[in-house]
């Protein structure tokens, strides 16, 4: 085999997004046992600065040992009972991919569908959760296909008066915009690692409120999945330490990294720097005469959704990209295949000389 | 936070094993995309090397996301139905977790019991097989809460007899002894990358024979697990690169490397260098007067089971092993609790030197 050498890239897609030295770093400092006290430790700074980051207080914070998607697999499997009404906000590929999971755990599912790249208004939420009364409801704050934000408030509020739990998706939202957890009344977030906290992918963080371990304690059959069981990883990442499966330490370790370095520059500094960052780049798209698919009180900071102008093939400019400057950017998917470039701005990558390089690429890769 | 400074550990316990500076090197490096070319000739040399190591023509040899029992969901979502009969040769821990695994899939879990430390004869293999014809068996070839090795041949016969198909866990063999997957005429292995390959853990290695593929294309509902699906798997590995979920880019990285150290060493190399660690170690320990749990030929290379001596605790001389000299090793899981050492000479940590370290740790620790 000829030695790993990995081409330059410069990540600005959807995620992976580009990881500080630090991060990479840590991550190879030599591995200790998944029982040792040292790695505890680490899941115990991990689990303060998650805190943080999720805006909650839930003492359930934890770290599920698979990348995003198993984030939300893990919620659907601890909290989606077979047989129960699942009602899932879709306005994209990951609502979509929530809608599937549930299915596939046998929940009657019930879809309120939107334009991708739209959101719901909170009439919409309070009428879709009255007329389905779902005993768990999912959405996505940060749809990573289309670059929307949908904050939650209002499904949530919606959700409570019919008893529902409420999940989340924050992959794309954690660490680079508001994720609040607890303001907005959710009761399970899960993310990844490889968006706005700027860590490689491998690991999904999730938190659980109280009132989502009251259902946890309550449920009768055990989640159909043992690898994300949650109360099997609360035996072991709580006091008891109970063995349950092989973490993967090294991924541990450059999350508590990247952590660290969050709370080094402090969160709301850094959502600031996102939301500073996305401005200016949405700014100068423009000046290329780039529209945005996404109005803009709900557009991301974190992943940027340009339209595809007119007589502009969307894979000739990924190419050309990729070609003179080595970056990464993506294409719309499903219905916005070909109609969008999903641009990231996010974690160590959201900075003013990134935008810089990004529009001046751009501009050179469109011809303008 | 304070920098990441974790404490020197000698890890010769169950997994995860001591890692080559190598791999660390090679897991720091910088990331690509999910989707890059890079990233899939990173997984196509994985695969190549893993085949050498699984004894496989397998074309379906592929990388998990998750840790070794994630390879094990794997195994149990995409292959045990819901209400198929599912037989499992229990005698530790790992037997345990598959029947679990196949119970909260739905399946009808039927067991074949054997003593902790003791495997299967032919004669039984058959009768329990004979007799209860299950659609799918399991069984684990190198039990890493016993110490005892399973090749498996006898099962595997016994399962074509009655068409079931055969699922192997080799997470504590794989790299370290022989699999032997086309031979033993397994149609399913899975593996973790911490024990004898020598990598952090993080991934599971795992193949899937044509039968087994057969049976995966067949397969009218989908497995409940969305993220272990291995058909959408396929979809992302194989030639249409269709994006299922982000992959840990830098633990592939990881992989890879620690592959290409198996495939420098070669592999009936490093497995007779396994076995000569192993067979000096064990004699080692006789000299301090410590017999062994499993008979002699059916003692794994790669973890070794001395019973604890009459009068000693075993809690004690860990805690003295670790205080002295940062070494890590267990203790016995169930049955066995108290009553072995589970002490792992595997992957870069088997080594005469090492050998020598632990028989003289270990004789100052029990005071001999």
């Amino acid at each position: 085999m000829t030695p790993l050498n990995p081409p330059k890239r410069l990540l600005f897609g959807p995620g992976p997004s580009p990881v500080h030295p630090r991060v990479y770093e840590a991550m190879s400092r030599p591995i200790v046992g998944h029982l040792d006290p040292f790695f505890f430790q680490v899941n115990e700074d991990i689990r303060r600065m998650l805190q943080v980051c999720f805006g909650t207080k839930n003492e359930f914070t934890m770290t599920i040992s698979g990348t995003g998607s198993a984030g939300m697999e893990t919620a659907v499997t601890n909290f989606v009972e077979p047989g129960s009404t699942f009602g899932v906000f879709v306005n994209g590929v990951f609502g979509e991919r929530l809608a599937e999971m549930g299915r596939r755990h046998g929940a009657n599912v019930v879809r309120c569908e939107k334009t991708w790249g739209e959101t719901y208004t909170d009439a919409e939420a309070e009428d879709f959760v009255a007329a389905h009364k779902p005993q768990v409801v999912a959405f996505v704050q940060a749809e990573t296909s289309t670059g929307c934000y949908t904050p939650g408030d209002g499904i949530a509020r919606a959700a409570r008066k019919v008893g529902a739990l409420v999940i989340c998706d924050c992959v794309t939202s954690l660490g680079g915009m508001p994720v609040r957890v607890d303001e907005a009344g959710i009761d399970i977030a899960y993310s990844g690692t490889q968006k706005a906290l700027g860590c490689p992918p491998g690991l999904a963080p999730i938190t659980v409120s109280p009132r989502g371990v009251g259902f946890l304690k309550a449920r009768k059959s055990p989640s159909v999945s043992w690898y994300l069981d949650l109360k099997l990883l609360l035996d072991y990442y709580e006091s008891a330490h109970r063995y349950h499966h092989t973490a993967p330490i090294s991924m541990f370790y450059a999350l508590r990294e990247s952590l660290a370095i969050i709370e080094e520059e402090g969160l709301e500094t850094r959502l600031g720097r996102h939301k500073a960052n996305h401005s200016a780049f949405v700014k100068g798209l423009a000046g290329l005469g780039l529209e945005m698919l996404v109005a803009p009180e709900h557009q991301l900071w974190t992943l940027n959704t340009p339209k595809v102008p007119g007589g502009v093939n969307e894979l000739d400019v990924r190419k050309k990209l990729m070609a003179d400057y080595g970056i990464e950017i993506a294409g719309g998917l499903g219905p916005l295949a070909g109609k969008v470039f999903r641009i990231g701005t996010m974690g160590y990558g959201s900075s003013p000389e990134n935008v810089e390089l990004l529009l001046g690429a751009l501009k050179s890769a469109l011809g303008r």
